[in-house]
């Protein structure tokens, strides 16, 4: 790579698609913007309009990370009919290497790169090794995990559908929100109630289950959680990090992130005034013998907006 | 490495170790030899004796499988005192590559490797690409599972302590055996139920359920399922199907085998031929609008005794 050649990142959400350039290995934060997805007809015509208004910057590489599935290089979202693929990124960009991630790949790709000052600590946890594996948790639209680790070729972050496995179930309570969700949906995963819409559906069981009918949106609820009056809202917001606590102690035990477990996703930011009052540590450490072992990993969330950017720019810079 | 050299390969289990040689990058199963573990003082006097017996070879490389597990290359045994380290292995073999393993990881690097007939296919699948990652589950003194990723830098096999996640519950059954194993233990793992003693934990909730204060071990219930007349040992047998395909389930979730999923352990191998009859399939593929993506995923039992030993092998010859 010269001198003059950058490099494109792109993180498309749900809703926005964010867009940057990046020359050596560090992410360019000025050359970020934003574009509304409903706005256009697809990546390319964000990619174009983009390097337009750079100046038509020559592009190295190109890397995107998407909220959503990707197998063989192609991504697929569930509220866009997008094709993401490398060959289209390559014939946008006139990018020579080119990749695909999926987002919490690319939040992967960015753990060790971030400010101290972005990452807030949930739980403590000993000092992490260099070498030791990770794990990024996101809770927002959906639910998901990536595991992250540092492997003989460097660093491998791997896919993910934990989101669709069973959510737990530690009580008589808990079995009836298992078949308010069963009712409608046939089985209940995690990400049936660890998601945006899944705190709508838990804050509708508390609601039917206290003999209200009223439902309410996430924001609603939200807002209701940080009032903190309403005893439907505070029994949501006790199940939601009760459940996440456990899921994710359940996931740390699969993984073993001795390196730390960072929390992404617009619901698990917002629950960030809630987790210790609502009991997170009690309910991740909650694993009977193997409760003190527990006490091996630490829990943080990544406030930084950009760190897919940051993941997608190391990712690149690695795999040259 | 000259012509001469020989790799020392080591698999100890809960009762015996089993140590063989390898020249080049294949297992001599000639010089298989078996030891009882309770009959010698560690491991280092087995392999002083085999190497004793075998005349000395010269070995470059050393490689030792434990059932337990192995933080910073030191390995724990539940049922020994014994401590096994790279340096302990060393001195005793005098090799100067050496690598501790747990069980499951070996087992991972043996996969590709093995005879075809050496694995009997539980749930077909489609065709796995080469690439594609795989999953080792053990059920046997206990539980656990194995992640198998190819990377560019070659093949990594991570380490987990899953066995103590979550024992699933999808029905009021299902949380009064928590109870039934929380009562105990104060915490229901999954392990609990999947392993040898949870299968006696297992059957001692349906006898108690039926009125019946009999205990059985495990080799008596398998022959009472194998009879099949019991009606306590059916449920028991039904059960444990069950449960196990629902947690074989949320694994493929969670770690995406596109490669296919490898069971192995004792128990896991004497339910061989209750897979069928009892729904292992229904269980993991009961994942709601998930169901058909359950299809992507082939699960087979690894009947090779020796795929340990064969692991420490190709490990060894990779890592070179």
């Amino acid at each position: 790579m010269t001198a003059q050649q950058h490099m494109l990142v792109a993180d498309i959400g749900g809703t926005n698609t964010r867009v940057a350039l990046a020359m050596g290995d560090g992410l360019d934060r000025t050359t970020i913007r934003r574009f509304s997805n409903a706005a256009h007809d697809g990546l390319g015509p964000i990619l174009s309009a983009y390097l337009d208004e750079a100046g038509m910057p020559d592009c190295d590489g190109a890397c995107v990370a998407v909220a959503g599935p990707v197998y063989d290089g192609v991504a697929r979202m569930t509220n866009l009919d997008w094709t993401i693929d490398c060959d289209g990124v390559g014939k946008a960009t006139g990018a020579a290497r080119v990749a695909v991630l999926n987002d919490l790949q690319a939040q992967g790709h960015a753990l060790g790169y971030l400010a101290a000052d972005s990452l807030r600590p949930v739980l403590d946890g000993p000092e992490p090794r260099g070498d030791a594996a990770r794990l990024v948790i996101g809770v927002g639209t959906g639910f998901n995990a990536a595991p992250v680790h540092e492997a003989p070729g460097g660093r491998i972050v791997t896919a993910s559908e934990c989101g669709h496995m069973t959510l737990p179930v530690r009580s008589e309570a808990d079995l009836r929100l298992m078949r308010f969700v069963e009712t409608a949906h046939g089985f209940a995963s995690v990400e049936d109630i660890l998601s945006g819409r899944g705190l709508e559906r838990l804050h509708a069981f508390h609601a039917e289950s206290a003999g209200f009918g009223q439902r309410a949106d996430a924001s609603a609820i939200m807002a209701a959680i940080a009032a903190g009056e309403d005893q439907v809202a505070v029994a949501t917001a006790r199940d939601f990090v009760r459940l996440l606590g456990s899921v994710a102690g359940d996931l740390a035990l699969t993984h073993l992130p001795f390196g730390g477990i960072y929390l992404i996703g617009g619901v698990a930011r917002a629950f960030t005034p809630y987790y210790e009052s609502y009991g997170f540590s009690q309910a991740f450490r909650d694993k009977g013998r193997f409760s003190s072992f527990m006490g091996s990993f630490s829990v943080a969330i990544i406030e930084d907006d950009y760190a897919a950017l940051e993941g997608c720019v190391r990712f690149l810079s690695h795999s040259q």
